[in-house]
């Protein structure tokens, strides 16, 4: 009997959340989207404060999401992506391959954190309003420079790929990563990512692909995909879009 | 016959190298500090810069430091530390043991994202005086909520630990990384590391105990130990300090 991937995360956003739901939804894994569940049934977010106590918890995360596979508890979205590849079948088994893959994907988590301090450069403690004239100058820098870097960097590795995706000519998690990266991106910054668009045909091509994937397409259709909001990482604040 | 590990990472600071560099020290690795060695022999900067360029390498990385072995070449800090740890005895063999590691690695390398933002919070492409005003902000914020966190955070690691050691009784790279962020915040926020000091005293013991292996200290006595400065990732700057 094989039990359910169990994964705990902020019920009302897609976050860092959504880059593991990418990666069950596409391998059609049995998974229970834990905090999502009715909290008077021992699920909901309540469960999943329960699995970051330390002080009950022996390997608590230090903050969200986390998988459970039976008794193993991981954290940190990367980490959780490395075990999940191989067991769903969307990383490669030679190291060579899923450390190249692995480094990738740290390279997205860099690039969402910068995201998420377009809108919270000083606190994470502090509404976006508090803190909106610095959003403002920090998202022109990410705008201008930043966000540029990212994309050129992902075309290259696609163009230095031997298949049509970022690790050869299988699907990997990292384009479902990507495809997530591109999709917050014009949720956040659609002028910004128009204007730069017809520059990145690549990338364009490679969030296509991925978005017509069967069961990738089936769920951003469900009521699974939570719509982006403007309490996630991608936010739609116009002022911050240039 | 062996070859030695490259490492190319900026010649003049400690930065996210400095986590490499510790791993190697501690098992007594054959490596090369390939851009601290003269440029006029293949080496230098314009070799670390040669081998970020993805027009001629295919697997080149965003950013330093970047590990060559052999032919294989990998970046990000905790990718390269993942592959480090078990060929240099510095992580557990088991897969729980080597996901729980790396998990607490990517932890800390996102506690050192955010000490990098106390003193750019706005932008990596302009001067700390032109954000000087932006990093007050930050870094208060970083002392007084994201700092105790942290530090709480890797405390109940330590609770948890069946053994003196982050992952129980043998030293992983993950002590040697903890030790570094120990380090570097007693460098950039002496006062309040020191205000702190007392609510710590696991961490202060591990800090310690790291620094008196035999290796580790006569690497920090050595050359190859290049000192904190104003240039690196932890930065003493006495009005961000509170």
């Amino acid at each position: 009997m094989c039990m359910a991937y169990e994964l705990y995360y902020w019920p009302t956003i897609q976050g860092r959340g959504e880059f593991i739901r990418l990666a069950m939804e596409e391998a059609g894994a049995d998974y229970r989207d834990v905090a999502r569940l009715p909290a008077r049934q021992g699920q909901g977010v309540p469960a999943m404060l329960a699995c970051l106590d330390g002080a009950s918890v022996p390997h608590a995360a230090y903050a969200p999401p986390v998988l459970r596979d039976g008794d193993l508890l991981i954290g940190q979205t990367p980490n959780i992506l490395l075990y999940l590849g191989r067991r769903l079948g969307l990383a490669p088994r030679a190291e060579s391959g899923w450390l190249w893959l692995n480094q990738l994907q740290l390279t997205m988590a860099d690039w969402l954190t910068e995201v998420h301090d377009t809108h919270h450069p000083l606190s994470m403690n502090q509404y976006y309003a508090e803190q909106k004239q610095a959003a403002l100058l920090r998202s022109a820098d990410f705008r201008e420079t930043r966000l540029p870097k990212f994309l050129d960097y992902f075309t290259q590795v696609l163009l230095n790929s031997r298949g049509q995706y970022l690790v050869g000519s299988k699907l990997t998690y990292g384009d479902l990563s990507l495809f997530q990266m591109l999709a917050g991106l014009r949720y956040a910054f659609p002028q910004a990512m128009a204007r730069l668009a017809p520059r990145y045909p690549a990338l364009c091509a490679l969030h296509d692909a991925v978005a017509a994937r069967p069961n990738i397409a089936r769920y951003l259709r469900s009521k699974r995909r939570i719509p982006f909001n403007e309490d996630g990482i991608f936010r739609h604040y116009p002022e911050l879009d240039g």
